[in-house]
């Protein structure tokens, strides 16, 4: 028998301790600022939101935050994941490159979503908190926290962005199947909602309209906080298990990784795979290079501009330092959902402009053509986000094949594709066209950024 | 922390035997018959369909059949599967029962189906097949050999039931997805097919008449094999994979079942889970409960006649002595797609006429009731074929509870329900009811069973 196609860890190889990037930033990040003041915001501006365990995390430079064991109990339900020689793959791309991926997609919800939802909803619960409100876009993030919230006994309210409400029910179904309570969004629930409504009674929403409502419904009461699914610090940081246990999975290997490939929608499972090497590399200088890779229709890292924005459309939320295409920018209708925002997290954000990442974008036809050749070499067929991963991990694996040099290339293949089947058949039907956003939409929202002192 | 509630095993743990029943049985298998003799048949008469060493496996008696390492090769993708402890769900129930659940739906094709599809396409393979044909219902089998036939480079031909083929575009996407070509039945490519088509025009079809289609395809092209996902004693006998890991699983956990659970269309799955814990019953005497579970509306075991029948609707096959419904009974249109099949497997005909496992059936709602209530404490959704098993786990849960016994149940959770949410849906919003077969077209159906010396 060859060698090892799966590196599979024992439940006590489980990390004890999520990793926390802030601790070996160079530079620290700067700080979230309240709109109305342009000052930085204190713990008690977000209080009405998240509960304090979690504001402490937003917060932290310590480097090893420690995971509860009730999380880590819960976690066991699918963690440790495998990490996958994609070996099958290396020999369709005759590269001499090592291929492994990080199988996010095992998890019950399907991605990386819920190693956050399960860690927010618990520091919730612990808190007293009775009921969670999020958004939504194609569903991976509601489905994973109303998950959490039936695990836990807690409420989940999710406004999911309409078009995706609609036409993908499916998902919808998984989180009502849970208990939750899924909104369309916009809806005539909030004023965010009415607001938008009023003006565009067929708007079909946006994760930022979505985040309006679901931000202004958990201020509104006593017993609800929100939670975000990607883009603030404690979201990345509880992503960091994939990458902590992929490091020992390499160790096992007895390989390290050049180069790390992820796809970014809001930044959180390229942080989660990036942040545990990308530490090391901050420490000891390793020689590593991580590829953040995103839609050509929402290019937020290789196309925004690094400023301080809003996190919503209706500008509810503090103001963040982060690479964004301005919070009125609606990127056009591709398959990828989960990377369809206008904003990056602070975090990726402050690292790319410090040039500790590399940003790329890719069509969505190609992502899709780069899926299908990853199905039929692995069997797993991605999610439309994650492809964008395959796509770039099969680049860096051509690019060593055309340089004759065999390094190791580690990927996230964040969630599988089974609620994603619509567009295979569009692509496979020659009916996906790649997407192009409107340039002077974009220099639109783009001047349209608040102005602030810079932080 | 609790004890673990995930048993995973190593690599190196995937089983390198299969385990053979036929080696342990009271008294062995009526023979196959020769439809138009009714003498039994030979070798030669399977060779047109069946690869020699598929037939060889069909016949033997020898306890253990050596995995080839390629295939062991190949099961490292997504094997050993985890071994689940159903800890919140035995706190949800109350019970004093230990309730395990052994995990098939993590193959990326998403249920038990590709421990079969690998090694039926590898053994083709060997013997220089070049193509394929089989049939499909909901898609679960079609998806799993069109994996394995782009993992080993063999042409891929599915008929799948017209009715799926219309309203389940998802699974269909995932065949086409891997390369595989996928056909409605009853098509025009077939005598067979155009046969049903000229009597019935709007035929919505049946895996009766999808195996007829295949069958005829494959009988006709040297080229080409074909492979049935159930009922053969060879596709059993590959499925003893899942038995055999949970076996060592239970081993580690310090346990041993008093009941097995799985659901039963075909029979394979729940021969896999079951068969390894039989052959120790049979061979030690050990005390062990093995309940199949299927749907009220295609009650084969529990209501259809031990005797000779053909397995495909055009009489193609040769007959098997099996626990049948007729092979012109045709079930009504319930949601487990996979447990809708006129027959039921000769090993499993053979030990419930042998009274050494029982039989039950629940109706739909039931199943999907308790679905629900396993995702919300575990996080998976399982299909609708393995609601059937999870109903028949809970309620061993809820006897245990009854009598103040702490028994050790074990089920199959053969297959996520990914690619069924419609149902759940149709569950969720009360459109979901309870179907009954015709009693007398059973009758009927019953009658018209062919007249064969008795083997």
């Amino acid at each position: 028998m060859e060698d090892s196609v799966k590196i599979a860890l024992p439940e006590s190889e489980i990390p004890r301790a999520w990793y926390n990037v802030a601790a070996d930033l160079p530079e620290p990040l700067p700080p979230v600022l309240h709109p109305g003041t342009g000052q930085p915001i204190g713990p008690q501006d977000l209080a009405p939101l998240f509960p304090m365990a979690l504001i402490a995390q937003e917060v932290s430079t310590e480097r090893d935050v420690e995971i509860p064991d009730e999380v880590r109990d819960i976690y066991r339900q699918w963690r440790p994941t495998p990490l996958y020689r994609a070996r099958r793959l290396e020999q369709a791309l005759d590269t001499p490159a090592r291929i492994y991926y990080k199988y996010e997609g095992l998890s019950p919800a399907g991605s990386h979503k819920p190693n956050t939802a399960v860690a927010q909803a618990w520091y919730n619960k612990q808190e007293g908190v009775s009921r969670i409100t999020t958004e939504t876009g194609a569903g991976q993030w509601g489905s994973a926290l109303s998950m959490a919230g039936a695990f836990l006994g807690i409420e989940i309210e999710v406004f999911m962005v309409r078009v995706s409400f609609d036409q993908k029910p499916y998902r919808r179904a998984m989180m009502e199947g849970f208990g939750a309570r899924c909104v369309a969004s916009p809806s005539s629930e909030t004023n965010a909602g009415r607001a938008i409504l009023a003006e565009h009674p067929d708007s079909t929403g946006s994760l930022g309209i979505a985040i309006s409502e679901a931000v202004e419904r958990a201020a509104g009461r006593d017993d609800t906080k929100y939670a975000l699914g990607s883009v603030l610090n404690h979201v990345l940081l509880h992503q960091t298990v994939a990458g902590l246990e992929a490091k020992t999975q390499l160790e096992i290997a007895g390989d390290y990784p050049d180069v790390i490939v992820g796809c970014t929608g809001g930044g959180s499972n390229f942080a989660g795979i990036a942040f545990p090497f990308l530490g090391e590399k901050l420490r000891d200088g390793r020689n590593l290079r991580c590829v953040a890779v995103e839609p050509a229709a929402c290019p937020t890292l290789t196309r925004g501009k690094y400023a301080y924005d809003f996190g919503d459309t209706s500008h509810l939320t503090p103001l963040v330092k982060m690479h964004t295409l301005g919070s009125t920018f609606v990127p056009p209708g591709f398959h990828a959902g989960g990377l369809r925002y206008h904003g990056m997290a602070p975090l990726i954000s402050h690292l790319a402009q410090l040039d500790l990442l590399e940003a790329r974008n890719y069509q969505q036809l190609e992502c899709f053509a780069a899926g299908l050749q990853f199905a039929r070499c692995e069997g797993i067929v991605p999610a439309p986000e994650a492809n964008h991963a395959v796509k770039g991990a099969i680049d860096e694996a051509l690019r060593c094949k055309e340089e004759g040099t065999s390094q190791t290339i580690l990927f996230n293949l964040c969630g599988h594709g089974h609620f994603d089947m619509q567009a295979y058949i569009d692509y496979l039907g020659g009916k996906l066209v790649d997407q192009e956003y409107d340039e002077s939409e974009l220099a639109m929202a783009l001047s349209g950024l608040p102005s602030v002192a810079a932080g």
